[in-house]
């Protein structure tokens, strides 16, 4: 058995005076970095602090692009036209891209935040902008999306690489959707759960949904949730029980 | 006799549902367009936008990187770090980058705006600041600067291509500098006296100062102001007066 | 025969360095000033000076506060709780009022701007908020409102001040609603056209609908719009029609 | 003995999702809060809960005008005019006390933060553009500055109550001024050093500079800093050290 996986985290969503301060030890147990662009959280210099972190862990390097919306943390929904939301991505990614390659960086993929990637999940519309937008810029980047989303479906259209994204702490729906965060148990609270259903998404690509039904899936990048008291040591847990049961952690490459 | 000079002007600086409206006319008769990056002005959107025409009007596409202030349209002085400023370059830097590589162009040059602009023309390292910024990300771009200043001491020292910024419409000291703005006589506001002061300028690499001495100066571009009612007449005339004298407009380009 | 109205206008949306220049032209033809609190445009250097331009008019002078989106204008529908738009109507309001206090002016009424002004028109919810906010900072404030919609019915139900707002320039379905923008007709581009709807909403209490039928209306205040290139001429037609026929032009005062 | 103090402290500087967290602490020990506006620091949604439990722990409610500059939360020094002070003064003044009126509270005085703060103490123009804002706004309203500073000055001048602000971790030096933070030593670590030193400074209204010497002082008001790992056990000290030594804590009333 050859199985691998990455582990995504955003990264660098302090702003200014405010620290969000676990990133040093998140960096140890990912593959992916998401930073922040600047729209969300993120300013310039936060960026250039949090590529060289990355860089350090050896960690892949992902632009985590946003609406533009700071006192909303990015997680507004806003209407916006698929044509602003081409440009605010190409906007962010540049952005990231200039830092990075200013410290012999490249980029490695691209995962929209908050309700961007909310919006551009279900609106075929917004998704297609948000890879087009990649694909002019750099076809090689990966999108990091929902599973099963608009936006997986539209990278997988415009040939653009694309890991699908599968989240450790959620439970899932009898159709492999999520449960709305509104519902009863739409968040798996006891770690132990949640490094199992890791462990078996990676392992048999499927996952057992609320009603017991083993649904098939195929998880490309788990989502570590970077906020919160018990970030590091879910992150650490999800870290060791992969390689303890032989599946190597990487960010996804090119074939 | 063969020579050459760049026309620039400062592009882009509308703002959301605000215009600034003769972008379309001033493309025109330039030949380097500097792109507002966000930041005091110019939105990923006007951006876009004002990239297609500079595009459709083969002019070259500077970007033009401003102090973190949209009320105060990048002119207000701030203490800022040069690593701030090293980064601040670098994210706007980027952002235009990207924008200009989705619609298949390049980058040609970085003029900083406004405060910015003033402050690296004193500051050695608020100019190395900037220096170091665009020569880690890509050191082909040009800067533009004040003639005889920091930022260009900065480049030349870093073997950045520079050209050195004169003005039209500005009145010189004995010593080659400007006069300062707080001091009558500063601005030219006769067009005829402008035209022929660029001409002088272009075509002996002198300019007639204040008193009356004849001063050596190195024009490499010229700066042509955007805002004004008078904008478009003023760039018309100066562009035709200077074909007129067998002096050919072109953006310079790395020997 | 007595009859008033009041001719309302979006003033003071400039935003630093951009103006929008005509507001010195149509304070002379209306009698409230809506004026731009700093959230989609107008900072406190243009409120203050947008001020004291409405009182050396004598024009009343209202609170327009917004969404926080100055890219967008205001006019980009955002996911935002009735708890937040209660906070940020107190906290734009407040600001204009300082700002009125210090010129011994008060203010007069609160009209909410763009994409606020419409989500509250449809929302009740949110309607209460803008309300309550109002009711809880000055009970004797008037509110703009959309007429028929569930702000006016929210500030009626509190008992606040209310001014059902009805528009020049835009065509009325059956059922008094306004013809949605999206649709052919719904904007009235001949001058002549909005001067004898405005002239019958006042002196018949009705509108002529596009289907021909008469329709009833209660108008307290009418909007004009001041961007555009004929917001002046169309500003100054409406006052003198009215003024013709008798009507007189005056902000609502409380009984 | 009828000796009272204030003890002040900023807060409400959290901004959207980032938090600073020891605000509830805080306020135990505290008599007056100078709540961040918006401008550093403090959303409208901020600014309102800060509002509800500064009215719970009974502390007095002071506005906490900034620069504008979220993302440098104000420590930045800007080119501003005395002009655009008075009016970013009175807009944020404004703000606040509409938030405080809509739950029932008053204002009770305005400390400027951090750069401008800083700016006002040295610069009388600028201080009088402070001072004219709040006397403007409402006469009432005490002034907190540093102590002998140009803003404490113009208050005095001007007749607006003010309170002198002197802080209980820096050192002073033979002439009352703060010995500069580019200076060793500038810092009292040691929490019973300064404790003792405020207990000193309100008992017998001299500090002991540091080369020894007693200098006279008329402390009004103590600044306790909310920042920092030891923010609440330092507040906690000072609080019970000073009514230990029998002194009321109060915050300052008109006469």
């Amino acid at each position: 058995m050859n199985i691998s996986i990455d582990l995504n985290c955003d990264m660098g969503e302090a702003f200014g005076q405010h620290d969000t301060g676990q990133d040093g030890e998140l960096m140890k147990y990912i593959t992916s970095a998401n930073i922040a662009c600047g729209f969300h959280a993120g300013d310039f210099s936060v960026m250039h602090r949090t590529l060289a972190l990355a860089l350090r862990h050896g960690v892949a390097i992902g632009a985590h692009p946003s609406l533009p919306d700071l006192q909303g943390f990015g997680r507004r929904t806003m209407s916006v036209t698929p044509q602003e939301v081409y440009e605010m991505t190409l906007y962010q990614v540049g952005a990231l891209h200039a830092l990075a390659a200013a410290q012999g960086a490249a980029l490695h993929h691209v995962k929209p935040h908050g309700a961007l990637y909310n919006m551009a999940a279900k609106d075929r519309k917004l998704a297609d902008a948000i890879v087009q937008a990649i694909a002019d810029f750099d076809p090689s980047l990966f999108l990091y999306g929902l599973a099963g989303s608009a936006l997986v479906h539209s990278a997988r259209d415009k040939g653009l690489p694309c890991s699908e994204e599968v989240f450790a702490d959620r439970t899932y729906q009898p159709d492999g959707s999520l449960t709305p965060r509104t519902q009863p148990g739409a968040l798996i609270e006891n770690i132990d759960n949640a490094v199992n259903q890791v462990v078996q998404m990676v392992g048999t690509q499927t996952v057992t949904a609320v009603n017991g039904a083993r649904v098939p899936l195929a998880p490309g990048t788990i989502c570590l949730h970077g906020d919160g008291p018990h970030a590091v040591i879910f992150a650490q847990s999800i870290h060791h029980a992969l390689k303890t049961n032989g599946i190597r952690l990487t960010a996804p490459v090119n074939s």
